[in-house]
C-alpha cells in the first residue's frame, strides 16, 4: 500500500523529506489536539515558522487531511486567521470487537470520533473462531458501507479479542474457546471478499482490555494521569497497565491479565483450568448468577442488574457489593505491584461503578501498603462514555495516520 | 561538589564540551563493559575513530579513571596494542542496606566489583530512626577507613531501606516501624562528622529490593533477559519490576510491593495493620517459626534452615515446601500482571532456592495463563551470587560515574 505513495502525484518521493514528514504529523496532532486552531496557533504549538506552518498546512489541505473554514479568531496576537480542524472525511481508521456474546464494529475518523458503531448480539462461544471471524468481517463489511456513504475511508483495521494476542496470534482466550488462533489473516481474506471493490485493508489484533485502556488515554476524562490500571468485566475479567501513557505489554505481551488471580484455592472450577479466579467471583455471569438475573441476553442482563441497583434490589445490591470487595482485594495486589495513579473501571463495570466503588475502596484502603488510598474517589473511578475496545481498535489506525500522514495520504480519497 | 569542576586544571570547562563529556562516558562504559580491552577493540566498539579514541583514552587515563598494562593482544586486527581496564583504585562508590537485623555495607570500584563489605548484626526494629540511621554511618565511616586503605574513594553514598522509599524519605517501612522518616540528611550529616577530613558525600535513598534488582541486572547471570520481576526475602519480602532494563517505580515510587499482597483474608495480623499478607507466610520470621528454628539469631536461623534442608529434615522440609506453593500462587498474579521473561528469587530465599522452587513452580505452571510456564527452570531462579541490595546501592554511585566521568574527574585522587 505504501508503495503507491511515490506515484501519487501530491505526494513527494518516499524518503526525500524525512523531516517535512515528521513536521507535517506534528501539524497535524497539533490541530487534532486543539480541535479548532489558526495558522498562528499552530506555529505557537509547534515551534515552527509561521511561513513553515503555512506550507505544512497547505499540503494537508490538498491531501485532505485537514479543513478549513471562514471562522476566525480574534483573541490571539497578530492578525486573524481561518480556523482549522482535521477533516470529517476521507482517511479513518475501523475497529472491531470480538467478544464471547457479541461484535461491536466502530469507525472512527482522524479526530478519533465514533462516527458508525454497529453491534450485533450473537454467541460466538458456540462457533468455531474461522466462522466467528467470518461473522465479524460481515458486520465489518457493513459499518464500511455506512463508513463510505459518509465519505470515510478505513486505511486499516485492528481486531480487539478477548485474550492474549501475541505477533498476530490469539496465544489464548478461555471465554471463546480459543487457542492458538491466527485472527488477523482470515478475517482481512473475508473482509476483502466482501470488499473487492476496496484495496486490502490491513489487519492487526490486540487484548481488547489494553484497546479500551487506551481508548481512555485517548479519550477519557483522566486530566492528567498518564500511568493508570484498567480493569475491564465482561465475560471474562480483563486488564491493562499503561505507564507514563505508554501499554506495558511485558515480555511475550501478555501483561495485564489480572482476571485469573486465585481469590480461593477452593473456589468453582474456571475455563482458564484453575480454580477460584478472581472471574468465578466479579466475571459477568458470576454477577448475574449471584443476583439471580435471568441470564437469557447478557447485555440486557447487565441492564436489568443496573436498574434493580437503582431500585434498591436488596440482593443486587450485595451481589454487588461483594463483587466490589472481591475486585477491590484483588486491585489492592496490583496497585501494589503497580503502583498506578488511578484505577479504572471499565467495561460492565463502569455503569455499575456506583455500587461496586464502595466495596472496592474499603480494601483498596485496608491492603494497598502506600496508605495512598484513603480518598479513592479520584483515584478509582469509572471509565468514560465511549471509550471502549472497538474505539481504540479504530484509532489504533488513526494514530499511524498521525504519526505519518504523508503515507497514507493515497488513501484520503477512497482510493 | 561539581561546582569545582572548572577549576581543576584536568577538566575542560563545564558545558565546553558537551559531546566529548558523551563520548568520555561510552569509552569509560565500553572498558567496563569488555574487562580488558585494546584502543582498538574500544574503536570498534564505540564506534569512533582511533585517533578520537587515544584522545579520549588519554585524559581517562590521566584523570585516573583507566589505566594501562603492558599486555597486549594479538587477537584483533592491527599492531597489538596495551590493554586498558577501568582503575581499580580512586573513584568508587558506597553502599549501606539497613535492614531490620543487619546493616551491611558495600564499597564497589568503577569496575562494580565489590571490594569493602561490613555487614553488623544488630536489632534495628528496637531503636529510633535516628539512632539506627548513627549506627549505620558508623559502620560506613569504618567501610571508608578500609576504602581508603585500598585507595577507593566513594563520591557518592545510597541508603538501601526496606520499605518504601520516594523523594529522600521513608514514606513507610513496617518491619523497621519507620513512617516518613527522612533519612538522607541525618546519614550524611552523621558521616560528615565521623570523617570531617572528607568531602561531605551526596546521599540518596532507594527500596532495598529496587537495589537488589539492580546490582542482579548490572551483575547477575541473567543473560539477554531485561525484563523480569525481583523477589526478596527478609523480615519482610519485597519485590521490584525491572522492564527491559530500567527498574518500573510506578507513579509514587512504590512500585514492586508483593509482601502484602492478602493471602488469607482471616489469616494472622501483619505490621501493615493488614491480615494475612504473604510475610505472614513466607517472611523470615513465619518460614523459622514453620521449621521450629530457634529465632536467637536470623542470619544463623537462616543457616540453619539450610542445613536442615540440605540433612533432609522433614518439618524443615515441609515448611519451605508451604512457603513456596505461597510464594508461587501470589508469584502467579504478578506474572499475569506484568508478564515478565524471569522471577529472580533474592535474599533469604536465594540460598533456599532449591527448596522452595517446586512448589512455586506447581503453583505457577497451574495459574499463569499463558501457560508459558510449564520449563520453569529457566524462569524462576536463584538470585546470582554476590548482588544484594547492598551493592546495587554502590553501584548505583558508580553508574552516576560512567555516566558522566569528568564531573567526578577531581575525586580520583580522593581530593
Amino acid at each position: 500500500m505504501t508503495s503507491s505513495v511515490s506515484r501519487d502525484p501530491l505526494v513527494p518521493k518516499a524518503g526525500r523529506d524525512t523531516v517535512r514528514r515528521h513536521n507535517l504529523s506534528l501539524v497535524l496532532r497539533a490541530v487534532r489536539d486543539a480541535g479548532e486552531i489558526t495558522r498562528a496557533g499552530v506555529s505557537a504549538r509547534v515551534g515552527l515558522t509561521r511561513a513553515a506552518i503555512s506550507s505544512l498546512v497547505e499540503q494537508l489541505l490538498t491531501i485532505g487531511f485537514l479543513s478549513e473554514s471562514g471562522k476566525t479568531f480574534s483573541g490571539l496576537a497578530g492578525r486573524p486567521g481561518t480556523v482549522l480542524k482535521v477533516a470529517r472525511t476521507g482517511v479513518a481508521g475501523i475497529g472491531a470487537e470480538i467478544n464471547v456474546d457479541y461484535v461491536s464494529v466502530c469507525v472512527v475518523d482522524l479526530a478519533g470520533t465514533d462516527r458508525v458503531r454497529l453491534v450485533e448480539h450473537l454467541d460466538n462461544r458456540g462457533a468455531a473462531p474461522a466462522q466467528v471471524l467470518r461473522r465479524a468481517a460481515a458486520i465489518a463489511a457493513r459499518a464500511l458501507i455506512s463508513a463510505a456513504e459518509q465519505e470515510l475511508h478505513p486505511v486499516g483495521a485492528t481486531l480487539a479479542l478477548p485474550g492474549l494476542v501475541a505477533s498476530g496470534s490469539v496465544w489464548q482466550a478461555p471465554n471463546l474457546g480459543w487457542t492458538r488462533v491466527a485472527a488477523e489473516e482470515p478475517f482481512a481474506r473475508a473482509l476483502a471478499g466482501l470488499r473487492p471493490e476496496l484495496p486490502a485493508l490491513p489487519v492487526r489484533s490486540e487484548n481488547e482490555a489494553n484497546l479500551a485502556a487506551l481508548a481512555e488515554l485517548w479519550f477519557g476524562d483522566l486530566g492528567t494521569v498518564r500511568t493508570f490500571f484498567y480493569l475491564t468485566g465482561e465475560s471474562g475479567v480483563g486488564g491493562a497497565l499503561v505507564l507514563e501513557g505508554e501499554l506495558l505489554r511485558g515480555a511475550h505481551g501478555f501483561a495485564g491479565e489480572i482476571g485469573h488471580v486465585v481469590v480461593a484455592t477452593d473456589g468453582p472450577e474456571c475455563r482458564c483450568g484453575s480454580r477460584g479466579c478472581l472471574e468465578q467471583y466479579a466475571g459477568q455471569s458470576a454477577l448475574l448468577r449471584a443476583a439471580h438475573v435471568d441470564r437469557a441476553s447478557s447485555a440486557a442482563g447487565v441492564a436489568e442488574l443496573e436498574r434493580r441497583a437503582r431500585a434498591g434490589d436488596c440482593r443486587t445490591l450485595a451481589a454487588l457489593n461483594q463483587a466490589g470487595l472481591m475486585l477491590g482485594r484483588v486491585l489492592s495486589g496490583a496497585v501494589n505491584l503497580f503502583d498506578p495513579a488511578a484505577v479504572v473501571l471499565g467495561g460492565i463495570y463502569g455503569p455499575l461503578a456506583p455500587w461496586l466503588i464502595p466495596g472496592a475502596a474499603l480494601e483498596l484502603s485496608a491492603h494497598v501498603v502506600s496508605g495512598l488510598w484513603p480518598q479513592t474517589s479520584a483515584r478509582l473511578r469509572p471509565s468514560s462514555p465511549a471509550t471502549d475496545a472497538a474505539r481504540g481498535a479504530a484509532a489504533l489506525v488513526v494514530q499511524d495516520v498521525l504519526s505519518d500522514p504523508l503515507s497514507f495520504a493515497h488513501r484520503a480519497a477512497g482510493g
